[in-house]
């Protein structure tokens, strides 16, 4: 299976950061913002106040994609593997972040450690478990990790 | 922005795992198997050595969308919000698994705890990152997390 697949978005994001180029990279851990989900998918969303911290997955519309191996903007150092840094340039534009629910009213979920800009697309949600804690994880290259 | 967008497969699983209907819960944390990322993109994973677990998002090609509800199938004694529970069945058929990187060879990555069937079609490749530790995550209704 070498062909294009699709996917809709499901929502989207508000967020305080309204620009790719702003450096949000201080602030995430306690950047609070909003997961607008379309209400054709709220019933979605039932039971999910149960879990403390969500998987997003988005689409990084933002992004373009140029190169296998890029420039990381706080490891500017070297070129590396696009898969192995977070750059929003990528093959596929899709990007991951694991934020807390701070709570749901109807299809809105308020969240803290977003680091998504605003108007962001959504295309999927999942509940964070204990297979996602990787306490021995290390990645040499990158210092903050 | 409520369109379409395309995704197109960068790579293919190699998995232990034939068949969706195989229980592979109890076996995942311990499977081996190959990531092979297609030549053209082989490039992209320059320095993913560096790295003890990556986070591998893939097309759950296998998946029918039916319903916003779901009956998990390790908890299958009520119906959830798909967005609460980790059914492969979804609006957008996107999975996520964090894996550990046993090694690289040029475009063959061998890594331990897949929990995806044979022929899965990969979308990206990204490091984890001590971002995606969180140790205070609980989520209610599932026993195991």
């Amino acid at each position: 299976m070498k062909n294009h697949v699709t996917v809709k978005p499901i929502g989207v994001i508000h967020s305080p950061f309204k620009s790719k180029d702003e450096d949000i990279h201080p602030q995430v851990n306690e950047s609070v913002g909003e997961i607008e989900i379309y209400r054709e998918y709220a019933e979605g969303l039932s039971d999910i106040e149960g879990c403390s911290h969500i998987i997003v997955i988005f689409w990084l519309h933002k992004s373009k994609f140029t190169a296998l191996k890029v420039r990381p903007y706080h490891h500017p150092e070297k070129l590396r593997g696009v898969f192995a840094t977070r750059s929003p340039n990528r093959p596929n534009p899709l990007g991951m972040t694991v934020v807390e629910l701070v709570k749901r009213q109807k299809n809105v979920l308020t969240v803290r450690g977003i680091d998504m800009i605003d108007g962001t697309p959504v295309l999927d949600i999942k509940p964070y478990t204990t297979r996602e804690k990787k306490d021995s994880a290390r990645c040499t290259w990158m210092s903050d990790t």
